[in-house]
């Protein structure tokens, strides 16, 4: 069996990107845990020969830890939680559970999809892994769009709910967290037509996980000016 | 808590479609565990209002069960395998839960979009869902090319292992059955230069689980000969 305590000498080690929702997601898992890690930053559209050695599937998260490389932000997260339990980011009851794997799946997958894929990945990630390609406008025109059709689902949400899957913090906190604090490092989330959105996400800004993220910086590309505010 | 056997009354119902993976990956299991399951075949991209209530997020498959509706396949398969144990499909101890997840995301996401999608999703879908859109031929091309590179993935792993994930049956065999039942319909896996996974498939394809998977037929896609033959 895996030890429940992280071990002191362990060499944690996150090869990550940035502005990556993913890294981000379990960078806030790690953090929550008080899990120390180093983070390697990971270019990861170069496919470095040694990179895929770690992670044939070519992304990042990959997580050493433990003499082991893991992948998937998603599969990375769920192991942490089961090997490090204290603070719990997954309830105990299997319907509660279900609901934060929903959640999970919607913001990583069609909010991905949907949102962050067609505005930042047109308009930041384009540049950055260069080709010179423009921006496709009638992609960041429906990311635009389609963000607020999230945000109003969310409220939803958040209106019967003290956080996004039910009355403690969990994955799927992080999980949405971790997509629109890419989102508003370049000043895309209309926070102030969604003020119960912009409440919940003040309340996960807050907390000590998100300290590094919020001091993220990449060439090329500087954060909007309340990125880091805790009182934005 | 919710009861550990499927109530005999219980209305189990799941909204489908016979060609999407991922409905298959949730018929698998309830297959597996013995739950039976009255199957509604649902033309999810027509977006019908009353489907889109009972998923907001528009996507097949949903199960009804227990009175819940149900959403997002993989969130899905882990509730009915901590709800409905016996068989499980996940192991217990976390280094091997993570394996099963870390292989589900593999061939939900990466094995999906780089061969279903433009494989299936350019010759079938695009004609099933009209609009008249000729496939896109670079698609299909390169889909054709990286399912070698997946089933060579593939048998790299199961030349260590009697499964996918190690040496139990687990969900990541079924979400890889899944992905390659669908293509299988229509011809397109070149079984006969990965005899590794030939060996496993039909393995997995004689469980009584895959029985009606074996007999679905889409109007205007004739299955290939040898789809329902389990000595292929």
């Amino acid at each position: 069996m895996t030890p429940s305590v992280p071990p002191a000498s362990a060499a944690t080690r996150l090869y990550h990107y940035p502005l990556s929702p993913f890294c981000r997601k379990v960078r806030l898992t790690l953090g929550e845990k008080r899990i120390e890690v180093e983070l390697v930053e990971e270019r990861y559209w170069e496919k470095d020969p040694e990179f895929l050695r770690r992670n044939p599937a070519g992304q990042v998260p990959v997580l050493r830890i433990g003499g082991r490389m893991l992948a998937d932000s998603q599969a990375i997260c769920e192991y942490l939680d089961e090997v490090f339990p204290q603070p719990p980011l997954m309830p105990r009851d299997p319907d509660a559970r279900y609901e934060v794997r929903r959640l999970c799946a919607w913001f990583d997958g069609k909010f991905h999809a949907e949102v962050t894929r067609k505005l930042m990945g047109e308009r930041v990630f384009k540049k950055l892994m260069g080709g010179g390609a423009p921006p496709d406008s009638a992609a960041v025109k429906a990311g635009a769009r389609d963000i607020k059709t999230h945000l109003a689902y969310m409220t939803q949400l958040l209106e019967i709910r003290r956080w996004l899957a039910g009355n403690d913090l969990t994955l799927a906190d992080f999980a949405a967290a971790a997509q629109l604090s890419v989102l508003d490092y370049v000043s895309d989330v209309p926070w102030h037509q969604f003020e119960t959105v912009k409440d919940w996400y003040a309340k996960v800004k807050s907390r000590p996980a998100f300290r590094s993220i919020l001091a993220d910086q990449v060439p090329g590309f500087r954060p909007a000016r309340h990125y880091a505010d805790l009182d934005f």
